[in-house]
């Protein structure tokens, strides 16, 4: 058969299928009992946002990894007036005089598909507040989309299963989402899972009292998260490329390395504000988290960064033996709000990577027999029984059963073997003969000779349904 | 409060609160149900399409509606050489020599996002289909996006409910997707719908027989699409408009309008070929239609056209009294496949649209009580007591209930009008004292004093408990 047109799927995105899907949900099914559980409401916002909703708020790398959409309705071409000769000449011009590219795509589009789900509830709360309970918890499942290079595990779009509570600033408000996160990782079977914790004014801290330049503390730290990565030679040959002289390194490891807990980090840091007040914020967040199912998990990980650029304090990251990347992450992010309201609202969320979770769970076999699609398939032998055999079909759905009917005739033996290959429990046959009752075969009892489908047939099957 | 920025979402998109949420699960749950029970499987495709898989098949106006994704991580710039010159004067030029606007969007774009999920269905069933049953049946409830001036329930982005069935040409297809659609309106409470069909090529014989040119054919069925809405006369008027005879109209108003049946009809188009075949297969497809729970709602309608470009059988309609647009529509569409695989496969669906099932069910009051998140707001007066708030929301929670964490001190007042105002039935409180046990406030029984919280909770909040 020739193909006549390309039919996989755009670069860094899936088609799901029956099989796929029945995964997806099993896990989706089981994070969103456990969030509604925790009393999260769900939340669901549009695929695209404006352009100026998404831009400046995941950092320079973010902005540039969102997908853009063409303006519609207008023509292409703008500022005819300066382009009328370059269009005489047969080119097509977009932009004004003086543009640069960049600024040529603001001209172009407007709109940018969905980067996260925080952004989008930022401004979800910023433009409801008056409408919301006064502390908001949300849960959100939805795809989100970075053009980014695909890679295993890492796709165009992907989807994310978010916590957040909006309006408070206690650290019962990281222990709620922690732990509704460490319930879902126990609840799908996950029993090897650290969730690692920092503080970004830790980090600051880190920083400052190691003498390092504040304006190389955000390539400092971004060296510095990569230490499972590359290890502390690694670390140390890219502070210096940046600039960040041996001494410095040297004291910085000795705050985030040698230090085994919060006190004596907070011993080292000697009188710095900011780090003693990180400090005593995470011993809380801690000693509440280890009240929720998060007790067994939670480790102080005092190189941890996070990339996203809204976080103010508090941050967590899950750490999976098979993976390389992170099962989810999240932390605090007072300011965000703020961006869209003109007024700080304090805030805090998690979220859970569907396709990491998938990918484990997969290799370990982590999942349970699953229901298909149809437990029974009708079939028919001739035109003549068709009309009976819809009736069939639906006096057995009327049972509850879950029926497939095949739309035409086709031989028994083909019929059969698909019952047997898409697993389908019962194969009910309306024969040639007119007069004949419409007749049994079980695939769990292929030897079996087919018998008369008993009325109900439900109870028959019983055993055999899951 | 000064505002910042606009929160509101992009036009024609809506935020999905969470009271609109439970209304919208609660729709596609039944959906979803009702569609298993026929043995339907899931099928999920990615949000954006290769433009070159998207347009062509949804007619000229189709085309112009898809919304399309500008080129990632490329310079905007193209054609460097020729360009070269405008560059330097300040211009960006996008498109090569020659190109025309709509040429340079096609430079500009190669995605764009999916506009319906029938031609997704397509290109996967072409790209899997030695991994597919023989026979495919497949529900998908996504959004689609549409580039089209938004009003009263028509949106940017909107929901579809389908229903498809590929691989099969016989009219026990029809019957099982008319009647899939027909069980998912009973079970959501329709009681006053209509399903119309008709045949794209009973239209062909009618345009032919009465002495339509061909090349006329498809704007007269435009033309006739608008009966409803437009009347006799409209139709008329813009018929004439469109160059066909008032003779020819004349015979086109008596075959579409004077013929009560299928047989008349038959009779009126005498000899022609292929109204005859049409009108043979309508009859076998309402027949067996009528062995479904589709029997009291079926009605031929031979001026329906269904805009679409794809179809080639059947056509189907959902018309209800409230609404001016359809609740759903679909039809066979024989065609569509091969344009991706190079093979003809047969194909038959249907498209739910829950926007407008929405709108009349809100409009009518069609829901019942939904649950909310929250059974239980958990409270505590002092952070001494915060711990054992957060023991106490763990201990309720694993009694099954759905329980809130407020995750700060707050005034009883307030805590108890949040409780009544968002409908949670149960305020548990943690008091000031740090040995009063935890005291239970039931927002049914308001005027009834706080009583220490009994162990378990659930058996007593289970009369109260939806």
């Amino acid at each position: 058969m020739a193909k006549r047109a390309e039919t996989k799927p755009p670069k860094g995105t899936r088609d799901f299928l029956p099989d796929d899907l029945r995964r997806r949900r099993f896990v989706t099914g089981i994070i969103r009992e456990v969030y509604e559980r925790h009393g999260f409401e769900p939340l669901e916002t549009p695929s695209f946002e404006r352009l100026e909703t998404l831009l400046g708020k995941y950092g320079e790398e973010g902005d540039q990894l969102v997908f853009k959409i063409l303006h519609r309705g207008q023509p292409l071409v703008t500022g005819i007036r300066e382009a009328a000769d370059h269009l005489l000449a047969g080119h097509v011009v977009v932009g004004r005089s003086g543009e640069t590219a960049p600024g040529a795509e603001r001209l172009l589009s407007d709109l940018g598909l969905r980067y996260d789900l925080t952004v989008p509830l930022a401004r979800v709360y910023a433009d409801q507040q008056g409408r919301l309970p006064p502390v908001f918890r949300r849960y959100q499942i939805q795809p989100v989309w970075r053009a980014d290079n695909p890679g295993k595990g890492r796709f165009r779009e992907f989807f994310q299963c978010d916590v957040d509570v909006v309006g408070a600033a206690g650290p019962a408000v990281e222990a709620e989402v922690v732990g509704a996160v460490a319930e879902c990782l126990d609840r799908l079977g996950f029993t090897d899972c650290e969730i690692r914790y920092n503080h970004r004014a830790l980090l600051r801290a880190f920083i400052e009292v190691s003498g390092i330049p504040e304006e190389k503390e955000p390539e400092a730290i971004v060296a510095l998260d990569k230490l499972d990565k590359i290890g502390r030679d690694g670390v140390e040959a890219e502070l210096q490329e940046r600039g960040v002289g041996a001494d410095a390194a040297a004291r910085l490891f000795a705050l985030v390395l040698e230090q085994p807990d919060l006190e004596r980090i907070e011993a080292a840091l000697g009188d710095h504000p900011l780090g003693k007040a990180a400090c005593a914020e995470l011993r809380r967040v801690s000693a509440l988290a280890g009240q929720t199912p998060a007790r067994d998990k939670l480790r102080l990980s005092p190189t941890l960064a996070r990339g996203l650029g809204y976080y103010t304090g508090a941050i967590f990251e899950i750490a999976h033996p098979d993976l390389s990347g992170s099962l989810g992450g999240g932390g605090r992010y007072d300011g965000l709000i703020g961006m869209f309201s003109g007024k700080d609202v304090p805030a805090c969320g998690f979220s859970l990577g569907l396709e990491r979770i998938l990918v484990v769970m997969e290799q370990r076999g982590m999942f349970p027999d699953l229901p298909r699609a149809a437990e029974v398939l009708v079939t028919y032998a001739t035109e003549a029984r068709e009309a009976e055999a819809v009736r069939l079909a639906y006096r057995l759905r009327g049972e509850g059963l879950r029926v497939e009917l095949y739309p035409k005739p086709d031989k028994p033996g083909k019929l059969k073997k698909q019952t047997l290959e898409r697993a389908i429990r019962a194969l009910v046959s309306l024969g040639p003969d007119p007069a004949a009752p419409p007749m049994l075969w079980r695939s769990d009892r292929p030897e079996e000779p087919p018998v008369p489908v008993p009325d109900p047939l439900r109870p028959a099957l019983l055993s055999s349904l899951s």
